[in-house]
């Protein structure tokens, strides 16, 4: 296992920086009187397709000697990772193969096909998607770019927080949600080294806990098919993003769905960004943990923006 | 009648500078392709208050004297003006009072008295409104800031696309939707001034057609009643509004209902900025007029972003 490092890190902002957007903090004067906390929030939903993933994706693909290149990049996901890394794939114009379940939202789909990725379908099962990613691999040569058990997708995520604190000075917190760990382990990376008193917090869906219990067990427990409106956070922690959640998390707060659901339109109403519940996961622990974070700086990532704009959730369609 | 200068403008954005926010521009690969033009979005919906009406507001009500600023200021409207009015005057710790009729939604008013507006409710019309209003200033005193035609509004807006052109270089076109006139004229002020090589759109729904009909006839021409999803655009030109719309707009496009709201989901969806219908007049006449706007750079206002997440008008609640 080799765990990326800082100077990983900085050589993935350097590769990535002409092919990513820097992206705006926003704030809200409501939102800070409502919480009594000053709230940074970094809009990685205004990233091109729309999440932080294109930075791990375009670390991976960029990253490529000439030779791999032609043969591309391959990957399983259903999510925004699979997008993101298509989208850096048609930037350098080279080929992503990706596997997806034939149940996956046809959006999702389109997204894929949009930037050009070859999507080829599985059943909507762990064993079925493993043989078919094996075949696909094996017919194509396209390296395998994991959504977030990765070095080099790591130390493309901690370009992020690179950024924001480059933007905002003396975060004493910085929220991110927690799924398979990308993020937060990219945020880990480079905190610790940049701005070690800078507190992190993951957060996370009650309905799918798993970062949580593992994180008080002191050891990785996997959940088995949780279901949350949080959906981009569903995937269990791997070895990668284990070392840094467990060396460098200050703490897991979890939020029900409702309360991720009234966070999300908070957002919507008071930031007017489009984003995704998934994003929505830090301000509802944050309103839920008031005295932790009362008169502190937090530094808050929203992760994405791809949202089903005929389906929100606080509406009953 | 008094009308502004580019002196007035550049006074407004000293004075009202630490009192609004210098909104972001967001663009988009996605959208780009689509019209095959450069646009550029300048996103007064992340004004604290959602629109850019504060700009003007915040000029009249930091550039009142000691004296009448005790007594306040006063308007009538049911709208961002009356909003952002009242927040500016909170800003200044000044009274702010406001006629509404009492059929207004309830949420505008809520926003109002949040921002410690004081509601004195008329019937909707505009004999009560009148009668309401003369009433209410007769008895407060408060300097009445009419929500557009008024020099100090008016310079107020114009700060808006003076910022976009710091942001942006070489615009061909301006577009901003017209209701009143308010931000199209500010528009006017300013580029005809400092970016005279810019020619000026003004958006409208084709359902409150009456700049458009205005502007074709050579005289002001007022609706019966408009009644449109833009709801921010129903009001008339006035005689301030009309000398800037007759003397510098190049051409007045108009949108159906139908395109308005085609056009807002596609700003949803691909830029993931919540904004308002009135908002997306302009996009919408830029998918109708490929032509016109092809390979050009296309400096576009996003005028505000409060709507009401539980009826989003693309969907049947």
């Amino acid at each position: 296992m080799y765990i990326p490092t800082l100077d990983d890190m900085l050589a993935a902002h350097e590769r990535i920086k002409p092919h990513i957007r820097r992206t705006p903090i926003r704030t809200s004067d409501y939102l800070n009187e409502l919480t009594g906390a000053e709230l940074f929030f970094k809009c990685e939903n205004f990233q091109e397709p729309g999440a932080f993933k294109v930075r791990g994706a375009s670390n991976a693909v960029f990253g490529l000697d000439e030779e791999q290149a032609k043969k591309g990049v391959a990957t399983h996901s259903s999510g925004n990772h699979a997008s993101c890394l298509s989208y850096a794939a048609m930037l350098r114009g080279i080929p992503c193969n990706v596997v997806m379940p034939r149940t996956a939202p046809q959006a999702k789909k389109d997204t894929v096909r949009r930037y050009g990725g070859k999507i080829t379908e599985c059943e909507p099962s762990t064993s079925s998607r493993e043989e078919t990613f094996a075949k696909v691999q094996a017919e194509t040569g396209g390296d395998f770019v994991h959504p977030y058990n990765d070095p080099r997708v790591i130390a493309g995520q901690g370009t992020c927080s690179k950024e924001m604190i480059e933007q905002v000075d003396g975060l004493d917190f910085a929220v991110a949600p927690i799924g398979g760990g990308g993020m937060i382990s990219g945020t880990c990376l480079t905190l610790s080294n940049l701005a070690p008193e800078t507190k992190i917090i993951a957060a996370e869906p009650e309905q799918a806990d798993d970062a949580y219990r593992s994180f008080k067990a002191g050891h990785i427990i996997a959940d088995d098919a949780p279901k949350t409106i949080a959906d981009g956070l569903l995937v269990p922690l791997k070895d990668l993003t284990w070392h840094f959640v467990s060396n460098h998390v200050s703490d897991i707060y979890t939020a029900s769905d409702p309360e991720i659901i009234e966070a999300m339109k908070i957002i919507w109403k008071h930031l007017r960004i489009v984003m995704e519940p998934s994003s929505a996961v830090p301000l509802a622990t944050i309103l839920k943990n008031p005295d932790t974070f009362k008169g502190k700086r937090v530094g808050i990532i929203i992760t994405g923006g791809n949202v089903d704009l005929d389906k929100l959730p606080w509406l009953n369609t």
